[in-house]
């Protein structure tokens, strides 16, 4: 399945922002352009072939794009189309000859944000209505400049007519559509009218009852026409970083800062493993300050384990917005993570034991460190169960509540409590989830 | 889906044997008596509906079965054959009333044993071959008792006759049957005639080509018609506890003894989940002795590490002998696994620093409690992918061989040798993981 992009407009309502002096397609948005965006996007619904049709400054589109294309991972046909200002229609009748005959695409905007599900679920549900081109929908309700916006009277879920103009509505279109190549014949029909917008077609297309709409079910997508439209998508993005399934600590505290940390580090060329490292050494360096055990050492430790917390969200998130999450950067970030509660603790230990000695400290240290590794090891075992969505109704004890209380007991210079407080919670914790998750097993198997 | 079962023979040729006293579906093997066997192996193919058709000493057999009915979790429908003398055609034909007119059911035998995967598949194939009845059958190059075995001519892999007596055979029946409601009127029809015995009502279908056959594929099944063959079957089954995913420990020691403690334990009541917690709590003595740092208590506390670990075998292996394993139980061993093996490894450094001092021991102590940690984890983290055959193909240090190293280390009261290796060993075994894992990932995406 190949999917062809307009990226030849000017985007003249973005003149007016802070990135006026690029073309539409290279506005950038938390670390990639639009058209990036778009791109990948598209990839990850399996899309790994795209007819990019240029128009307003092409040779800078043509330029940047190709220099990134070997990190995109996918193949590019770039089509020009030197009439862009006649109309969009125009636009899409180019890609025609970059694809095989009679080859179903996708066809996409350059400069429309989605959520890759969409798509994904365009792309399934289409292949049951062979020889009809979709439309994705959304409700007038969800769009936030109706005004500006292409819109579309439905008559039993089928659509009668098309247009910006049009007075009655019940559905917008979002700028996403599944085609067959009958929409070439539509395209070549009304531009042979004089009629240069792809929206012309699309009524043409109605007209014929070759046109189904597909409604999006209030999921997230936005034109990006205005300097305000970036801003509030940058906003949206960011905030999607957020998971449901984030302790206490981490949506309250750690999350509000990395997000903001996240959206600079995108613009650099840090990579998700990079910032891994980072977060895990500023572990080592934390433990390093526990192992002198006097107080001013151990504010310095806290403040470093806190910190390292908090960038332990930043490589997930640079890598969600940049596109490239992998179950292999997730694996070595858990096990760096158990390596570096472990030698956390240890120092902790050691450091108040080097000016307090004692037994106690040995014994209730290696239960906190016991029950925190048995939170990750519990959770790991059943998949991450217990850190879903509704299994995670137990004591908050995960990574960023423990970093938390450690955080705390060393500004408190109170490092036996803080370790009796991490070793009782972790293991009442771990007995919990045993017992739940007899409940959980048993259920399941009914 | 209902299985019939038939219990109403003699089985003269036990009557030599040390359970003479016994009616043949009453002999015990490992835990259960054959008609268990037979039941709890259906179960594991969704059987939950019996027909067992007794005959000989048939209160008895009805007074043991419900007794254990309960246990067994499925429903049993009792149907007595008071002519079973005649032949066990007459049994199968009893069995009809306590159908539904025109099921299908699966026709067993109470003294065959069988890999559960051989009915599974079965059942899945007959759903195929609508309206025939299908017998498995084997090759006759893997029946250990051909003589007495009922030989089958096949033509084209279609059957073509079939009997104890035939000389030109290809397979042998392995007394496992999906049956339509038409065996029942072959049944009649040959018992009408004088000819009591199933296999003249499978002469009969075959006759009308409404049989065909499944090849098992050379799994395991046995008629456990002598005493001989429940000695054979008995040394099969404890065989088969051994796991390709052993260790080297675990397989040459481990597992050997376990397979004698666990042949007798089988004979008790004690539960897997009781044989769980008598491994947790001899490691906790283990770790005790340990504590005391004192070389003779070394060796109380090798030992019991090492007993330990071979009772970690035993719950598994009684669990699977008698069709108890679960989910559950699994998780609770591998959760009490990781306690023990933290708090052992506590009491070694801490007896060692109590006799030695010095930190060293502690550091060394502390990155052999988080390998050994961490092997466990990165396994659980991708789902026992490396415990899985040909996934472990790293550095030998799973559990067995963790304790047999403290053992041994104990023994020779080497304790901070004996950390140094673990240590190295876990930790080198995880980097190699990390490292495989990528492989692993990227394999599993192309």
């Amino acid at each position: 399945m190949k999917a062809v992009i307009l990226a030849a407009g000017k985007g003249e309502r973005h003149s007016q922002g802070k990135d006026k002096s690029k073309p539409k397609p290279l506005i950038p948005l938390l670390g990639l352009s639009l058209l990036e965006r778009a791109i990948l996007s598209a990839k990850e619904c399996g899309i790994y072939d795209f007819v990019i049709v240029v128009g307003y400054r092409s040779e800078e589109v043509i330029r940047y794009e190709k220099e990134k294309q070997k990190r995109l991972g996918v193949n590019i046909d770039f089509v020009e189309n030197v009439e862009w200002e006649k109309g969009n229609g125009l636009s899409v009748l180019k890609a025609r000859d970059a694809l095989k005959e009679k080859e179903d695409f996708a066809l996409l905007m350059c400069d429309h944000l989605f959520d890759s599900s969409i798509l994904k679920e365009l792309l399934a549900k289409a292949k049951n209505r062979k020889g009809k081109c979709v439309l994705c929908v959304d409700k007038p309700e969800n769009v936030f400049d109706l005004e500006d916006a292409t819109k579309i009277l439905l008559e039993r879920n089928k659509p009668k007519a098309i247009g910006k103009g049009i007075e009655n509505y019940d559905a917008v279109d979002c700028g996403m559509f599944y085609c067959t190549s009958e929409m070439f014949d539509a395209l070549e029909e009304e531009i042979g009218k004089g009629k240069y917008e792809l929206s012309d077609a699309v009524q043409c297309s109605i007209a014929c009852d070759k046109l189904e709409v597909f409604d999006i079910g209030g999921r997230f997508w936005r034109d990006i026409d205005t300097p305000e439209s970036l801003e509030y998508a940058k906003r949206r993005i960011l905030k999607s970083l957020e998971k449901p399934t984030d302790g206490i600590i981490s949506k309250y505290i750690n999350r509000r800062i990395s997000k903001r940390l996240t959206a600079r580090i995108v613009n650099t060329n840090l990579t998700p493993t990079q910032i891994t490292i980072m977060s895990f050494i500023m572990a080592l360096a934390s433990a390093a300050f526990f192992f002198l055990g006097e107080h001013k050492y151990l504010i310095v430790g806290g403040i470093l384990a806190q910190a390292s917390s908090i960038i332990d969200g930043c490589d997930g998130e640079v890598a969600r917005l940049k596109f490239l999450t992998t179950d292999y950067g997730a694996f070595v970030d858990s096990i760096l993570d158990r390596y570096a509660d472990g030698i956390l603790i240890f120092g902790l230990i050691f450091g108040y034991w080097m000016l307090q000695g004692g037994i106690s400290v040995w014994i209730i240290g290696l239960f906190a460190l016991l029950g925190s590794f048995m939170i990750s090891y519990t959770n790991a075992r059943y998949e991450g169960v217990f850190e879903k969505p509704g299994g995670g109704r137990g004591i908050p004890i995960r990574r960023d509540m423990r970093l938390f209380i450690i955080m705390i007991g060393a500004f408190l210079n109170l490092v036996l409590v803080m370790l009796l407080l991490l070793a009782i919670l972790t293991n009442l914790e771990v007995v919990r989830r045993v017992f739940s998750m007899k409940r959980i097993i048993t259920k399941n198997k009914v």
